[in-house]
């Protein structure tokens, strides 16, 4: 499923705004462009602002605004660290070869490992799924969120026979579940079934949820993570039932700066989007709104964190370390 | 403020589908239009159910189909008890009198003593409030809930002064909360934000809740508690975080001949409510949806229920049966 590409200097995306009821492609010309379809949520999925960031870079260098590419792409959204990964590497390889064409090589690398290591995690994760394993999922960690099959949807892909059901939250208030999430397993045939997200703890006494999977936007060195709104109260739910709760991210989430979740900024979106659904106003017009994008799973509601070089169980700040000097190799 | 009258062999309501943008008036003049509204959620709340279903009751006696207006409206909704109780106290009058008017005086009845409950529950409920605590609830459990100023919000306005802020759960699918509860609290000027559903976790991590309360559609013998769908998982979140837990409801909740919530008949609605919102299509056309409109709280997760003759603590079966002799008086 293609979703977006990059063609005689421009970026295409497809707009998730308004899936998965119009396909609506954008054309990127220049870095404001990128940063804007970044901002606005044209495109979302941590590994994929990381990449489009990467193309966003490289429009601004051949410009001749490296600098400002980069600065301007770094204030589009504060808490996915693969966005900083990317541009990182776009820096450093910009200031070592001052030239255009490594930077545009260097995004394209960007967008292929992101591609390798979404496989790789799906092959890892498959192997944690039981034969009728019934998942539960939120937001969207799919195609639409990489340049490959996914993280959380990669490993749901790659277990596809022994999947008996995926309970997709709907996601508020964006909708990534059932609006992006459930376009994907439509495609897949895979059986889902769409459910508001407080129907989870509902599911999980009823015996119906043998293992929930989500992906990350940001880990902390200690293994706190932040994932959309949503997550964390997954994670108890999923705690006080006794059901798994696996994490699946590529090593470009990790940021081993930080030590715990704490100090992972967690992005605060407009009132607009819990008071809106689709331009119909639901709320009292003055009605005041909290509207938080992320919050951080501590590391002990984590069973596991799955990562293109293997599981990491029970995760914690040592063996997050010795696994991340495995995974930057 | 008045949202539903009963005058000249009319009941009028206030359609709640609409609010809080319409303000649209129904007129129901007989019992299947009662009916009517009650399935399609033109009215809802467990109290104001019952209380509508008494005048429908009527409106059946008036033209000699006391059954079957009896039994059309035993078949609207399965979970709510206020319903039923209300039936039934219909169902005696009619059966000892033989008359219609004794009939409407006794959906009179039901209707002010819903009013006095709720100011009941209310002051009971009241002195569980501190100085400036934050109060999350789910739903609306407020006056258009019921003929009064509302169980679970009665309580909120008691303790008005003492509140400083009300976190209000949007509640998906219908959005009770976002459309309904947010628009009781902006008329009372009472301090409130939305959020969604999947917010809740996340404030109560951060200690911005320090209670929840919310209303209750049926409660068996031993204290386990039905509630709008999101109150379960509400619950457990609330045990991890050592956050009391409050169910406020009158004693037409209650349902002694269940032993335990699990004989509780869980309605689930259609999946339209899910993947539409208010006429906006949001999920693939062809999606599947799990769509249950209410859940069952363990008494083990209530800290109290709110009655209008005071607190039960820790519910459990002994302490329910007890109170419930002392309320039935």
């Amino acid at each position: 499923m293609r979703h977006f590409y990059f063609k005689k200097d421009t970026l295409y995306v497809l707009d998730q705004r308004f899936l998965p009821h119009k396909e609506i492609w954008v054309k990127c010309k220049n870095y404001r462009d990128v940063a804007d379809i970044i901002k606005k949520m044209v495109v979302r999925g941590a590994p994929l602002i990381g990449v489009v960031a990467g193309y966003g870079v490289y429009l601004g260098a051949k410009e001749g605004k490296f600098y400002q590419a980069y600065k301007e792409l770094k204030n589009t959204r504060p808490t996915a660290k693969n966005l900083f990964f990317a541009l990182e590497r776009m820096r450093k390889v910009y200031e070592e070869k001052k030239d255009v064409l490594s930077v545009l090589k260097e995004a394209k690398k960007i967008e292929e490992e992101d591609r390798i290591l979404c496989n790789k995690i799906g092959e890892f994760g498959e192997k944690l799924i039981k034969k009728n394993f019934k998942v539960l999922t939120h937001c969207n960690a799919g195609s639409l969120a990489t340049a490959g099959i996914g993280t959380a949807l990669g490993v749901i892909r790659k277990a596809k026979k022994k999947i008996k059901m995926v309970w997709v939250d709907e996601t508020r208030p964006y909708l990534q579940g059932s609006r992006l999430t459930a376009w994907e397993l439509e495609k897949e045939k895979i059986p889902y079934k769409i459910i508001c997200d407080n129907m989870a703890g509902f599911l999980m006494r009823k015996g119906e949820v043998d293992c929930v999977i989500v992906g990350a936007d940001r880990i902390a060195r200690n293994g706190d993570t932040a994932n959309k709104i949503g997550t964390y109260s997954l994670s108890v739910l999923a705690k006080y039932h006794k059901i798994p709760f696996y994490v699946a991210a590529p090593y470009s989430t990790f940021d081993l700066k930080l030590k715990d979740g704490s100090e992972i900024p967690i992005e605060e979106r407009s009132e607009k989007e819990v008071k809106e659904i689709q331009g119909k106003k639901i709320t009292p017009i003055k009605a005041k709104v909290f509207n938080p994008a992320f919050d951080v799973t501590p590391h002990n509601l984590i069973t596991a964190i799955i990562t293109e070089k293997g599981i990491i169980r029970n995760p914690d700040k040592s063996k997050i370390c010795k696994f991340y000097k495995k995974m930057a190799k």
